[in-house]
């Protein structure tokens, strides 16, 4: 498949709800579910590069467990036997956890992480561990993008996203700080939930105050039942409430207003993806759904000037962060991370204690300022990102560093920094890429906004520009 | 010194910020300081056991490095030089973090924790490990009281609190959950602090949503000046504000109202041990300290049935957050933990996500019923723990195990759960034995309570009972 080819009408993604209902019956099994993955890998890995490491012999024996389960009608979960990729950040004990960063070479905690245990506590089949930028950070890794190799697959979740995208798997578990779910969801046409901060629990990765783990998947179904296998066995991070909703996914649902979040992205969009958006909206309004923008209300705009500077302010707040832990990592291995890595940390290294206070106060007030748009609208809607996924062509020698090559976070940032629950899904193709649509919710809204999604993949004509 | 020994109007504490002074004029060295130390630690550790790896040579490297600085009048900070114990659960580059448990014997992660770098960058020597009960859990490590051998020094920060106890070490890093900080320093004749939740960076361990890490100290002057060193340079937790004050230690105050909290220890403090607190709330109201408790106020007595739960609550909530990496370590190492850590644990493992939330919501009330008390008293006070340390005579075979062989956290739990800054100071003796009271504040509030322990250090009587 190539660039020109993507149409979100036409596309079919890989889904595992439906074949869970045909290993009940008997018509289809794990196993051989498992081993149609396993071909689409061959084949289109090569190219791809989404996954580290594929456990093939744990995977298939995983795979029969399952299939021994659901012949005995005891599955342990409506996604028992899912093949499911996990980002290399999150720790597996079967697999290294190398965070796509020289220095993690090789590195094997074997333990599994909190999501992963209730994974596998699920029946699911941990099939491999896919492609990170290093650290989350900014230095991409190797993947491309599905549907043109050309262009990134996004980040830092860049293996997850791609081996969703290109039906290596019918989800995957990424993680977002800055943009690190949804941009590259939307790069790739997944579906994919960035849950309300710490409704996942993030088990050894508590290291950032708004970091989320999340969900990427081929199919809204898919997309909450593994959430919700999850946050039902590990909860969320340690004292969070974790997930609310059913424990079926949420049905579509029609929202009756929704505000345009513009964010950092409106300035930077470029014109036929703006074009797409906005075709987004037209069919929203045909459905009678009201949308409003900040002309619309006083709130609306004072929450735009809140998140104005939502980018820079997550890169101050994670880089203060987990400096002390850089720290450490540049002075062992000194030639173990890359360039963009140590540049980073030298502004990070700049901040005082005081300068983060005054970014975490910053964060408070834009919270603030979302707390007062909840009696003007059910959610908040947004391009997932500023376009379709551009063009990568890796660093050039004697060139400056491209400061974002997996794409702009300038999408996501606010919504990462509010701790709010997002749902992307892929509502238009921008020059025969994928360029996703995202409904934002307000805290622990997470089932409502799935619902509104739910509702607009299945109701609304996507658009192509 | 034996128990009968202990007062605490002529128990002379080992001080640093006194000898900086010295440093700084040339009439003491680092060095010299740390050798008098080594020689504390090699007279009486072999009885009190407080640590379990102390680095001589690291240490010795330390203190001459800190003292050409103190030389050339370029000190990093006010504890440059100071000799400092770490409790065995926080991550040291130069020495094994072996948690007290058998699954991590020789376990050497070589990596500094958030704290310990900030340390380290102040100059401070990171002099050795001091004992944890086993994974900061009930089971209890070697150590024995510095003033009765026959008696627990308390947990789990046992080591710290007894090294400190014991004149070993000027100050030492504790951490706290339930009551881990303040009641060893109470059974040790420490000054404490257990700062607002997350005001000092915990590092690697943020698995649990009400553990704070925190000092023990021979002075008030020091435990500050050790916790702002910390925090200047390392911060809280992710998303904390860490903490507020001066950077020097908190002038003397005295408060006008104090509040006294019964918690779930009242019922269960010996007639000694009441009345040596009676006696020092007598000692503050001869000083003109208005004096309230829970028949004075409706708001009071509210607060008292909210927190009358907090101990059963607390050990639901830190179970629930652990059980995953809990079931890890018993999988993969079941000889490796105690039958008490695998009891606890088959606890936790039978609540749901529900009867977490039901814990969540009732600690949510409880910081609502603490936030009702603010106009009525500038602090609370109580015992720092139900009496004086009690005696530990070690498990016997086929009788059924001790549930709390470091003593009881009934006065403990409560504050740790509302997240609220306490200062323990030795007040009392009770039958030879140090008791402390500790100061409870609001959150945030750690230099205020910090100010009127130091007041009552110095202007109240201590009572020998």
């Amino acid at each position: 498949m190539t660039g020109a080819g993507y149409r979100p009408d036409s596309h079919r993604q890989l889904t595992f709800h439906d074949a869970a209902v045909a290993f009940a019956k008997g018509r289809d099994t794990p196993r051989a579910y498992l081993e149609r993955c396993l071909e689409v890998i061959a084949e289109r890995d090569p190219a791809v590069k989404a996954f580290v490491v594929v456990n093939e012999a744990g995977a298939r024996e995983a795979a029969d467990a399952s299939e021994a389960r659901w012949k005995a009608g005891t599955p342990l979960s409506p996604i028992d036997g899912m093949p499911i990729g996990i980002k290399d950040l999150i720790e597996t004990r079967d697999m290294p956890t190398q965070m796509g960063c020289d220095a993690y070479r090789g590195s094997f905690p074997k333990r599994d992480s909190a999501m992963i245990r209730a994974l596998r506590d699920a029946g699911a089949v941990i099939l491999g561990k896919t492609v990170t930028t290093e650290m989350g950070q900014g230095h991409p890794g190797p993947t491309t993008n599905p549907f043109d190799a050309r262009h990134t697959p996004g980040g830092s979740s860049s293996g997850s996203a791609a081996a969703v995208g290109a039906r290596m798997v019918p989800a995957a578990i990424g993680t977002q700080v800055g943009g690190s779910i949804i941009r590259p969801a939307s790069y790739c046409g997944n579906v994919a939930l960035k849950p309300t901060q710490g409704a996942i629990n993030r088990g050894e990765r508590q290291g950032l105050s708004q970091s989320t783990a999340g969900v990427h998947a081929g199919s809204i179904q898919d997309m909450w039942l593994v959430a919700k296998a999850i946050t039902t066995r590990a909860g969320g991070d340690p004292g969070s409430p974790s997930l609310f909703g059913p424990n079926t996914p949420p049905v579509a649902s029609k929202p009756t207003r929704l505000i345009v979040m513009e964010a950092e992205g409106w300035a930077v969009l470029d014109e036929e993806s703006r074009q797409a958006f906005q075709g987004v909206l037209e069919g929203l309004r045909s459905a009678e759904v009201e949308i409003l923008t900040r002309a619309d209300a006083p709130a609306i705009e004072a929450f735009e000037r809140a998140i104005s500077d939502a980018k820079a302010m997550t890169n101050d707040l994670c880089g203060f962060e987990t400096r002390w832990s850089q720290q450490n990592l540049i002075e062992s291995n000194p030639d173990g991370v890359s360039q963009r890595f140590q540049e980073r940390h030298a502004r990070a290294m700049a901040m005082t204690l005081d300068d983060y206070r005054a970014r975490l106060l910053q964060r408070e007030a834009m919270r603030r300022a979302l707390a007062d748009l909840l009696p003007l609208g059910d959610a908040l809607i947004a391009p997932a990102s500023p376009g379709p996924a551009p063009v990568w062509e890796g660093d050039k020698p004697g060139q400056p560093l491209a400061p974002r090559p997996t794409g702009d976070i300038v999408y996501n940032a606010a919504t990462s920094a509010l701790g709010v629950p997002c749902v992307t899904v892929p509502m238009t193709a921008v020059r025969g890429l994928p360029m996703g649509v995202q409904v934002i919710g307000h805290p622990h809204m997470d089932a409502r906004v799935t619902g509104f999604a739910r509702w607009m993949l299945e109701k609304v004509k996507p658009v192509v520009v």
